[in-house]
């Protein structure tokens, strides 16, 4: 599958990707009514992605985790394209995004806040050598009230 | 000692606070060069507060720790003026501020990114409650190229 950086033209398809993501608002910590562009200010403020061969299949972003001292650190996201689950998508971008990462100069990556619900998501990162290294107890409260634990997970490059 | 929300005002006074702990670049993971400016905006984005009688004796900002399903859970950060250490200053703004943001209808305070070697404000927090619930491996690099893990400091409101 092609993976290459996105540029502005890559908005619309982008922002298709996100929107149901954003929208949907159970998965990452971002305001459901969030603005198109301010959405995608957030995805492509660094280093954007985009994954598929002729449709879109998915979108991921990195960038520094921290500044100063710890910009050596990077953080990445990654949204699957509806309709593409279950196609390797999620882990073509993963393999990816490890390798850029290194190329970029980053010395590991750090997921901040990765929902414990995301059992699925959790299984692939561990998998590629991911630890979780903190949990942060009902950090993510759901639009009916119940809450899930956040982990951190982290690894090397 | 006075404690109370800030206005543009106190821009010069939370400058010349933050300024040189910003510049020093070893607690925070802020560029060292961070303009002024941006460095209001960083620490005013939100809700800032200036503590101090009749000098400036310091800072400290409550914000949403993350948007969306996490935006329930604050996050905080702290400055003490230069000279004014040793004084109860960092006390007294973790007492108000945990008073504060419950006021504001936050259930949780969370420091993302304390560094592992700031055993005082790690002994000051773990006194008022606060848990260490994760540990980033070598997330924070000095200007010497030595590496310390930043912890992740969580206490329920």
């Amino acid at each position: 599958m092609k993976i290459r950086r996105a540029n502005d033209s890559d908005d619309d398809a982008i922002w298709s990707m996100l929107k149901p993501v954003f929208r949907a608002g159970d998965t990452y910590a971002i305001d459901p009514d969030i603005p198109r562009q301010a959405a995608l200010d957030y995805w492509m403020g660094e280093c954007a992605y985009v994954a598929g061969d002729d449709e879109p299949a998915g979108t991921f972003y990195i960038r520094k985790n921290q500044q100063g001292g710890g910009a050596h650190v990077c953080n990445c996201g990654y949204v699957t394209a509806r309709g593409a689950e279950g196609k390797g998508v999620a882990r073509a971008m993963l393999a990816f995004s490890l390798d850029e990462a290194r190329a970029l100069g980053f010395e590991a990556m750090q997921f901040n806040f990765v929902l414990a619900n995301n059992t699925r998501a959790i299984d692939t990162w561990e998998r590629a050598g991911f630890q979780v290294i903190g949990r942060q107890p009902k950090a993510f409260r759901f639009g009916d009230g119940r809450y899930t634990d956040a982990l951190v997970m982290h690894r090397f490059l």
